[in-house]
């Protein structure tokens, strides 16, 4: 076999879904459901929404007959009249999808109602419809992976509940410093998701709808309202004199369930920028969390593991951290991600050349990898198998070193700062050489002797007995709210 | 010469500042204000800042002898005692420069008053300082680039009042789509500009101080206050049954004036992304702002011009928009130092190795571009020279088809869509190819003979007088305040 | 209708091509043959290639029974037997897609020999074969990718040759600044697309093969050729004394087609870096291409034009550049992608437990939108169109102000260098004002009358005689190869 | 002590150096010989020379007098007459710091000698200059950073040598796989700097100069060889009718020492691309030997440490890894940076307004961070510290389950594939459980008594014994030259 020859074979497959993803290289989120919530099929869904929306809003005030939205709203609920497929393709030649789109809603009510017909899409521009298309596929994402943090969450403030007060190493730059618990731990996880939960809970609540027509000045709205003779119909004047555009913005906004932006945001991308720093922030959080259980689960250190581990077929005794492996390698490419669309917010004119449609793809991978690690984080937290024994036994790691910092503090008012140190330190090495604990090494010390009782040397040694405000403070992040709250 | 030659030359010069860098290859930034507030000699004020604020803290709840605050804040304000360039270097062996600094703060102390060279740094860990000398940075660096912002929305605001009903060509795609009003989009900069500053405002004022001691549980702090018995001594105990290390992170963090974390965060990292998320946010509000300047600035265009322009010395007529690309350049490296500090979020154990070392430099960086990418804005915005009769003029370019949007809305009810459009297609190409305008040409137009008024067919092509809703969208923008607000 | 009711209804599509993105939000690729090449389906195909070549290998040293490897290549073949959305489900569990596949190739292969099935990836791990099938996918998309480079750099390189002298204005920092010509330009387009072509050939014909089994040891392999007793049987022995391993693994990567690594790279990211970053170079060559066709296409210039512009359903006037806008916004992302691959170089251990499996759909992406702007690429520069007289009218847009560094050069050494600055600039101001041409200008000019013959003053003054070396450099430049390179 | 105090404080140094990075937050580089050849003095030198080699070639080829390229050299080469903060504050203005460069270098050399000041920067742009001292300073920098690769790569190599059969556990997704050997892991750190070091010097070989003029077409040089009349000075005329701009620019690149780039590469970057790239490669390289340094370094690992760790005041214990922390660290920064410098491929027209002006600070960011951790890399490679004795230990970590991969594989063709892995499976469980080793669970076990001699199941057993190809692979990687390479 060669090269060539499979290529040949590969090419010859030219169907359709030859191309298609449907999850192979992405296991973090084969089945999740944010993956089905951000599909092309939810997309198309997501634009037919919108298009529904602006034909209800103009009937709403007078620029299109009531009928005729019903009508645009039935030939969009008809289902597979519209293909992904076939309208990414026939998007290549207009630069975007909702061209294609157009084409077959305004067939498909024509088929109903040929009048109906010139009422869709009408006065609208692209981005309006797909830039409102991705808000409603946010936002139904976000519902998701909000209630998805909140389950994490959740599981976290039990973990923090149930062992706030197990004593375990605190590590930093990969070597024991001091004890610590692993309910301050996992707080602290907790607190993190809440950030993330908190910032994309106010990112969503913004999300905004999109009108403004070919320019962003809402003009074609207004003209189609024009007669011939420049008088604008009865029906769609306001009794309070507001603008005819400000005023389907608003109605079209209420249609949608979306937040009313001030201005079109056709290149104002305030919106699209703050939700991938979200989902970054997001990303990150989980995977701090990741990282964490990595580290714990080494064969090494073992002092947590997955509640069923990913086999190896090779290797039967492998009990692989699989999800923490997957949301670690899917929080490396979310910042990434985010970059795209920050630098995205330099989007020239009134329609950019290429900044806008950077954004597509890399938001929705973006909302799709941050649900997939959330729904796989909610398994690893509940899941998560803490071993306390282990925690205790690599406590000892360092045959007592690890609270060298305390007896320095206390014993340095008695023997001096540089002489307490000294005899620590001497003991310490002692402790290491010659495999005894650290106490014993520590009685023996001629500079320490008589200073404190034997019995409060043994606590001063002693590495479960050394949390400072540990529990003080995971209680006071407990406070925080976050077990209960409803699913947005 | 070869490059060898040049090489050994450029090696012999090993003296200190050889390594400097003082702005040479950041002209946006050269002399700004926050260039000289996030500079080596600002981060050493802050963390000397840190360390006063901790002992005065651990004074202020009975854990160091008052006069020992006093001495170490006398020790810290000594001017060129701190070396930034001696620090950095010997920062290399511990792995930050916290180390070098406290053993010189030390000594400084130890030179002033022996007993209280005990009470400096004591229970903490060095990232509790380079925290917290990082959030003072940024709060001080960000109260200018505030001042800076809301400078620049006020001016923006001016333009877009001054020229509310300006019009000039709306450009979608490169291409003339619909007219549109220079008001509106000054007004689309300034909101822009607006929600970077209320996401830098709110993300400042949540800047929180750093304290944990070495594993992130305080506990150093209760061991030096322990009584070799083990009992606590009196002024420490506090009344409400408190736990003393968070007694001791309250009265840190008044004495830092930051805002005070519910659990150290020495591994949750939430403020550090947010801040490079925030900074991202507004180096993409000014990168869209300097965007457009440079469209509307090319030759062709000239529909904006800046104050005064950057000059070549071969071509005398040259006046480069050298503010706007000064701002575009730096705006193209913020998303990507944003990402490594979404990245740093995943952060392992109490102190990672690594992900919070990449943080330093790159929060500086990114501190510094947006800062001296909003003093340069202030004066692009304060000095544009709008040109409405380039405006005017641009908006014949294509003789009149701006409009075709507004015709076909028009005529599409007396003439049949289809007709209507075919019509206007039409009457464009002759209207192109002939050189007349749009209006002899549509005058010409059988399909549309007698439809409407010749009155009305000139109002109706008249580029001038199609802006849609772009005025009411103004004054909409204009009422978000932002115009007066006092720098924070 | 609301968010919440139209989540449900996109929730209750719980079909499995729900997740599926077959290209909506990507028309720049949609129907480009790489995409194809590049889809789920593609990888399933090449996961089946490496693992037939596990075992034709195996059999061709003695490690396997001939027939086995002619099973295992039948079971592979069976069209359908593989679903890529039934594998991407089952891949959740351990992690990677390879476990679920080796479990339907073996069933699929006791099907038709029993006793074959033990020899399916037999002393594998899972990477062995996605990497190896990583570099067969990418190997066969890139044989696409530099073909249609070639195609773009050969229709350039007859766009430099037919308009080697056709003089237009150079513009720096948005500015006429001296002519040049367009074939220059499109010289300079060509020679960074064959830097991009060139850099990609190298890269892919080092693309490896990976075999190192479940620690990079290939010790499995040898433990399945050990008798119980601890002897290796004769066919497998080889006559020069080399390594079983090293054998397996030469006659592993021939059955490939794909290069020998020296060492197993499970962790030694290279290839994968360096695929990266000349993805991220071809991505940049096209963006630039892309991004001078959106500026010569500008109303205001219209120096170039698509063959058939992106149409617009509410302006019929409009061409967009709707190739170039693809390309462009597709050339954002890559850089992005790119910096991921680098990040994954950092893979600790002997297989890490995020960084490999971040990679798997980075690179994809970047590789298919590579593919698609090197397809839509073709489409753009083999349809451009030039408008020369659109050139020389705008040459004149400074009134002859882009040929003042021709003059001072010229009239310094006559005048004085400071004089002849001072009077072309005077002359050049009052061209503008004035409107007359420089000419007259410099006629009027008292310092420089009687300096040079009229007849010299005007040829100076002619923006179409002053090309410098752009002729020598195009031809220079064209005599780098390319035009004719057979697809690799 | 309120923030706004301290900021009032910090505020009022605005002293010049108040700005300075002198390395305080990046002690991986601190004294390094790369951040003193890439400060600002450096690209200063760097800026000089390119202008003197200008001069120079005018002069070889007779576009100068002789004499004049000596007065500029002389000129060029006053000590502290250029001073870079200076010229950075004088470089926003004008955009780029050359402009105020030549204009104190037109200064210094009319002080030698009046006639002379006219052939200084004559008929180059800001860009010629920049871009090629840019280049200087990597080449520079690289020759350094090559040597201490190579160094790197030496120290590895030994490493590789001393220990090519020290057994120690793989491991894989955080878990004991199979046994490999501290050779092969060293052997592939090797390889890894060696690919670094291979494309390093490949760029640096190809780093142009830089000449083109105003817009790339080097017609300015041509224009003041022009007489008044048009005619062209006999000196200036080549023998071979070769362009006169082209001889130019052969000439220049000669006395820069750099390579002849076929076309002035203004807009065409591939040479700072492929440079980000290849420093993006070689950061990778590092990073991937630091995190392996970090797990291994780990308490509870302690396979290897460093020289002499970084300590801690608190915790005299602590021997941290400060240099796998330096260089992690840094080593996060460099893909985003590479990312900046794709990006900036995509440059419109003949000098983009941003797209060059963001390549600056950030190539010189990365090639910084890159020599820091090269250097820093030496340090760690020739000191690291190996500890077989824990590697011997951590192997029985799993009570033997190791290599159960070998026992499967010997044992299934004697007891059934299925029967051989369930009964391995089971004696695994009680070694752990039972904590006896597994040598004795599986001599209880029914299913394999008799199948194999005891003495075999002990070697099967040993994970000493279990290396595979290790060694062999060792060789063959020690193969590639690297250790001798000459520092380029």
């Amino acid at each position: 076999m060669t090269s060539a020859d499979s290529a040949a074979a590969a090419g010859s497959a030219t169907a359709a879904d030859c191309a298609a993803d449907v999850g192979l290289l992405t296991p973090v989120g084969a089945g999740c459901a944010v993956a089905g919530l951000t599909g092309d099929r939810a997309y198309v869904r997501a634009m037919l929404d919108a298009e529904v929306a602006l034909t209800r809003a103009q009937a709403s005030i007078g620029l299109a007959p009531e009928p005729a939205a019903g009508v645009v709203a039935a030939a969009a609920s008809a289902p597979g009249r519209f293909d992904p497929r076939d309208l990414a393709l026939r998007a290549r030649s207009g630069g975007n999808p909702v061209i294609p789109l157009v084409a077959d809603l305004t067939a498909a009510v024509r088929e109903l109602d040929a009048a109906a017909a010139a009422h869709v899409h009408r006065g609208a521009t692209s981005q309006d419809i797909l830039d409102t298309a991705t808000m409603l596929v946010a936002s139904r994402a976000l519902a998701t992976v909000l209630a998805d943090l909140a389950r994490v969450a959740a599981a976290l403030g039990r973990l923090a509940t149930t062992h706030r007060d197990t004593p375990m190493a605190g590590r930093t730059l990969t070597q024991h410093a001091v004890p610590t618990t692993f309910g301050l731990k996992a707080a602290g996880w907790r607190a993190l998701v809440l950030d993330a939960y908190d910032r994309l809970t106010a990112v969503r609540s913004a999300l905004p709808a999109q009108l403004g027509g070919a320019a962003g000045t809402l003009a074609a709205f207004s003209a189609f309202a024009e007669a011939p003779d420049g008088a604008v119909p009865e029906r769609s004047r306001s009794g309070d004199g507001r603008d005819l555009g400000v005023r389907l913005l608003a109605a079209y906004t209420a249609e949608t369930g979306l937040a009313e932006p001030v201005l079109p945001w056709h290149v104002l991308r305030t919106p699209v920028a703050e939700l991938g720093g979200a989902l970054a922030l997001a990303a990150g959080a989980l995977g701090k969390l990741a990282a964490d259980v990595l580290v714990l689960s080494r064969t090494e250190i073992g002092e947590v593991s997955e509640s069923t581990g990913g086999g190896s077929s090779a290797m039967p005794h492998k009990a692989n951290p699989a999800r923490a492996t997957l949301i670690a390698g899917a929080a490396r490419r979310v910042p990434a991600l985010a970059g795209v669309l920050y630098g995205s917010l330099v989007a020239e004119d009134e329609r950019p050349p290429g900044a806008w449609h950077a954004e597509w793809q890399t938001l929705r991978d973006a909302l799709r990898t941050v649900g997939a690690m959330a729904e796989t984080a909610v398994s690893l937290a509940e899941g998560l198998r803490v071993h306390p024994d282990r925690m205790r036994g690599n406590l000892d790691a360092t045959h007592g070193l690890i609270v060298t910092e305390r007896l320095v503090a206390v014993l340095a008012p008695l023997a001096g700062r540089a002489e307490a140190r000294a005899a620590v330190t001497r003991a310490g090495e002692r402790a290491v050489l010659e495999r005894t604990g650290l106490l014993e090494a520590l009685r023996g010390e001629p500079d320490l002797a008589g200073l404190v009782p034997d019995e409060r040397l043994r606590a001063l040694t002693d590495p479960t007995d050394y949390p400072g405000s540990a529990g003080a403070l995971v209680d006071r992040a407990l406070d925080r709210s976050g077990h209960g709250r409803p699913a947005p």
